[in-house]
C-alpha cells in the first residue's frame, strides 16, 4: 500500500480510471514482461489509478497464483506513481485469499466481485462484502454486478459496517437504482461507472455524481480515451457527441454481435496497435477476421478524433 | 389543433409535462365534469402541454368512445392555452382510429402506443408507426416502451419517413440505447423522459438532452413537482436530492410494492388531496389501507418540502 | 353456439386445436372467400376445435368489425361440426365488445387474451377476466400469456366464481408454474398447450396432463400436425423424435431468427401450399426470400415424414 | 474411481440421485465426522449415487483444500457402495485443478459447473468444457446453469470432442430447449433434472427421456423423496400428485420467498430431522423462525405422505 485511505478516494472519485488487460504468452501462460511494459505504457497517460486483474484484466479466468504475479508486477511498475486497485470475489474465503495476496503484494485496494454462481440475498451479500472487507486493511470498492447487486439500503448497511470500504462501482446501469444509492448513501462513498463501454454512460453517471468510469479502450485508444474524459469534464458536449458517434455506437455494436466481446475486442485491439496481450482464455473467444477489420477501421477512425 | 408544428415541439421539448388521470364515478363511467375541473386546475400551473388518456389516464382502459369523450373535454378545457396530446396504438387499424378521433376532437398531437400482445421486428414496427403516422395531419410522439422499443437505427428511418414525427418518449429507463437514439438522431425529434417516476430519471435524462419528462405526481402534488423540476432545470441539486430522498424514494419503494401502483398510487393520490378521480378499473387495484396511509403521510411530507 | 358446455370441454380437453390465419386480399383487407375455402379444408381434417381470430390469426390486428366478420365466416362455415371459438381481450370493455360480437355471431366459446400495454396484479387480473366470463353465456378460455400471467391460487379462484371458464391454455411454457395450476385446481378445467411451436413442448405438456396444444404448422402441413398428435397420444416415441428432429427443430431455428416469425412463417407456408392467406400486417413482417426457400424445403421434408 | 465408465452411465441415469450439504461446525468450519455419518446415511437409502459439494452442497462457497477434504472423507465413506461424482468449474485453470483433486481423492466423476461472472458465446463453452474434460480422466456431467448454459449444437460438439463426457445435467427448467438437446444428442449422453427443487419438473423431465433429478429435499425426507421417485416412475399419478400438493407446492412458496433458500432450507431441514449440518456460509442466510416453523410442519406432513 503506497496511497492513505483518502489518496485512493481522490484517485478512484475523480480522474480517468484505467483498467489494463492481462498478457499471455503464446502458451497462454502470463506473460510478466509484455505486462510490465504495458503498465509503464498506461502510467505514462493522464489517468488516475489503474485497477489489475478486473474484468477487463480476466479476473474470472486468473488462479490465486497468477493473480499473485499480476499484482506484484502491477505494484512493482506502477511505483506507486498511482494507487494499484486489484480485485478479489467468489466466495468469502476465496475473496479473503484474494484480499490477502492483493494485500501482500501491495496493492492500494480491491475491486470487491460478486459470489460464484448462487443466487444472493441483499443481507447475504452484505454478509459476504463485510466479511471480505474485515479480513483486509486496504480499501474496498464493491462492484454492483452480475448476482451482487445490492440496493441502496444495503450499500447504506456495508458502508456503515465497514470504515475501509471507500467507493461502489456500478455494474449494471439501472439508472434508478443508481440515483437511489448515489442519494441515500451521499459522499460516504465514491462512485464509478462501470458497464462495459461506460463511455456510453458517461453523461448519465456525471448527472448524478458519478465523476468518473472504467475505460476499457484506454487499452488501444487511449489518446480517444483521454480525450473523451476531458471532454466531459469540461461540458465539452460536442466533441462528447462526435466522439460517441464515430467510435462508442459503431464500437458497441462490434461488441454486442457475441457474448463476452467486451473483454475479446479490448485484446484485438491491443494487437492491432501493435502492443499484443496475447488472445483471451476460454470461456472467451477473439473476433473472428471480418470483425478484427472493423475494429481495424475503428482504431483509425479513433486516431482522427 | 391549435397550435402549429413549431409550437407544439417548443412544448413537448421543454417544460413540465402532465399526464392526468381519467375520472370515473361511482359506477366506473367516464365522469366528464369531474374531469374539466381537473383540467382547469392542471392549466392553473406552471406546465407546457396535457397529455390526456396516456398512461397514467389508463388509455388502456378505454374504449374508442370514452377517449373521443376524454379528448373533447380535454380540447374544450385547456381552451387553447397549452397543447393538449392525446393517444393512439393497439394496432394499425385501431391506431388510425385512435388518431382520426383525436385530431376530429381538435387535439395537438398524439402519444404512439406499441401495438398490442405480439412480438415485433424492428421493421416491422417502423411500418406500423408510420402508417398511423402517415393517417393523421396532427404531430406524433412515438413512446418507446414495452414490445415497441424501437433501437436508434430504426427511429431514424421512422424520423426520415414521416414529417409528423416530432418527438420520442422513453418508457424503458436504458441509458445506452437512449443515449444511442439521441446521439444519432440528434435535434430531428425532441425527446421525453416517460419512465414510471420519471423524476428519479431526470438528472440523467437531463445529462443527454432529454430535457423534460412526464410527471405523474403531479396530478397530487403538484407544487412539488413544479418545484423538483424548476430545481433540476436550475441546477440546483439540493433541492433535487433532498427531493428525490423525503419524496421519489419512499414513494418508488410503495410503488414497488405491486404492479400497476405506478398508475394506482397516482389515484389514490388524487383522492387523498380531495380531487377524487375515481377507482382505477380492472386489471389495476387500488392501494389498501396500510399503503393509503403512507401515501399520505407522504402527501404531508411533499407538503412541507 | 352449437356446442354444449360438456361437449366444448371434451372437444377442447382432448383431440388437436387447429388454429386457423386469417385471410387479407391484396388491399390487405379482410378476405371471406378465401378465409371460408381455408375454413372448409380445416374441418376435412381430423381435428377436434377450430380457434378463429387467435394468435395465429392476428387477434391483435383486427378491428372489432373485421374480427365480427371473421367469427360469422367461421360460424358459418364449420356449420355445427366442430366447435368454434373465437377470441376477446385488451380491456374490461373491450373484451366485453368482443365477447358480445363472438357470442352473437355464434361461437361456442372465446380465448380471454390479457389486457393491453399495463403491469397487472394478481388480484387485478381475476377481476379483468371474471368482469368479462360475467359478461358472456359462452365459455372462456383463460390464455396465460405476456403480462395476463395468472399463477395456481389466481386460476384457482377464478375458476371458483367463474362457472363458464372452461379451460386454461399456456403461453408461457414454464413448467413449474404449469404444473402448479394443474395439480392445484385439477379438472375443474381442461389444460391447452400454447406456446410457439407447441408440438416442441407436447411430450412435456401431456405428462403433466395436458393433453393438447395448439398446432400451428396444421395451416400448411397438416398431415404431418395430426400424425404427429397421434404418435404422441399413441406413445410413439420413435415418430415423435423423427418429427422433432426432421421438423420442428429446424423450423424453430427460422422462427427464432426475428420477432413475429411465429406467425409470419405460418403465412409463408400457406402460400407455399398453394393456400395463400395474403400478408401478415405490421408490425408483423413477411420472412425475406432465403428464409421462404427454407420453409419450402421444409414443407418438403415434411410430405415424407 | 471405484466404477467403470457405463456403470457411471448407469447410476446417473437412471435412479434417484441424491446431493447432500456440507456440514460445517460452530465456527463455520467442515465438521469431517458429521459429514462422514450423514453419507453413511444417505447410502443406507435407496439411491443410485452421490454428488458430493454440488450446488446443495455449496461447492460455490467452498475452497479447493475444503473440497478436496469434502471428497476424501466422501469416497473413503461410501466405500465403493455407489459411485461418488464431486463437482468442478470457476475457469479453465480452477476447473482443472479441482477436476484433479476430485481424481486423485477417488471420485468417480465431476459435474462441471459453469465459469464465473463472464458472459461465454456458446463455442466459448465448449472450449471451457472441453479443456477441463482433457485434464482428467474420470467422467464428467455438463451442469447447463446459469452463464453456462449450452444449446443443442453445441452440447452435440462437446460430446462428439469428449469421450469422458457422460451426462448433461439441466439447470434452467426451458423445455424447449431441453427437448431440442434430447432429441438431437439422443443417448450419447444420459440426462439430469437439475432445477431447484426438481421434482415439480419430474414428470415433465421423464417425458422427454430425463428419467431421473437430483433431489435436494431427499436430505431431510428421504422416504417421501424415495416414495415420490418410486411414484413417478411406475406411473402412479395419484401418489406423485399427493405429494406434489401436499408437500412441494408448500415448500416451492416457502423457498421462493428469499434468494438462495433452495440451499439454505435444505439445511434447515437437516437440523429439524436432528441430523444438523451448522449454518449456510454468507452469502446464503438461513431462514428466520417464522419460515423455520413452517418448514418444521411441512416436514410432519411429509412424514405422513
Amino acid at each position: 500500500m503506497n496511497f492513505s485511505r483518502d489518496a485512493v478516494i481522490q484517485a478512484v472519485g475523480d480522474g480517468l480510471l484505467s483498467f489494463p488487460v492481462t498478457d499471455f504468452d503464446e502458451q497462454g501462460r502470463f506473460d510478466r514482461d509484455s505486462y510490465r511494459q504495458r503498465l509503464e505504457w498506461f502510467v505514462s497517460h493522464e489517468v488516475s489509478a489503474v485497477f489489475v486483474a478486473g474484468g477487463t484484466g480476466e479476473f474470472f479466468n486468473l488462479t490465486l497464483d497468477e493473480f499473485r504475479a499480476v499484482v506484484t508486477v502491477a505494484v512493482e511498475t506502477v511505483g506507486g506513481k498511482l494507487p494499484v486497485i486489484a480485485s478479489a470475489g467468489l466466495s468469502v474465503g476465496a475473496g479473503k485469499a484474494y484480499a490477502r495476496a492483493a494485500e501482500e503484494a501491495g496493492a492500494d485496494g480491491i475491486l470487491l466481485m460478486p459470489p460464484y454462481l448462487t443466487e444472493c440475498p441483499q443481507d447475504g451479500l452484505v454478509e459476504y462484502a463485510r466479511n471480505i472487507c474485515d479480513s483486509t486493511s486496504i480499501n474496498v470498492i464493491y462492484y454492483n454486478r452480475g448476482n451482487g447487486v445490492l440496493e441502496a439500503e444495503a450499500v447504506q448497511q456495508l458502508a456503515d459496517a465497514c470504515p475501509n470500504l471507500v467507493g461502489l462501482k456500478d455494474g449494471k446501469g439501472d439508472m434508478q437504482l443508481l440515483n437511489q444509492i448515489v442519494k441515500t448513501v451521499g459522499d460516504r462513498l465514491v462512485y464509478v461507472g462501470g458497464v462495459p463501454t461506460a463511455e456510453i454512460f458517461a453523461e448519465a453517471y456525471l448527472s448524478i455524481g458519478v465523476n468518473t468510469y472504467s475505460s476499457a479502450v484506454f487499452n488501444f485508444v487511449p489518446e480517444l480515451a483521454v480525450t473523451f474524459y476531458r471532454a466531459l469534464r469540461q461540458g465539452d458536449s460536442a466533441t462528447v457527441k462526435r466522439i460517441t458517434n464515430d467510435f462508442f455506437i459503431p464500437f458497441i455494436n462490434l461488441r454486442d454481435r457475441r457474448k463476452g466481446y467486451a473483454v475479446s475486442l479490448i485484446k484485438e485491439g491491443a494487437t492491432i496497435i501493435g502492443r499484443s496481450a496475447g488472445s483471451v482464455r476460454a470461456p472467451l473467444v477473439m473476433p473472428n477476421e471480418d470483425e478484427c477489420k472493423q475494429l481495424e477501421n475503428l482504431v483509425r477512425i479513433a486516431r482522427q478524433l
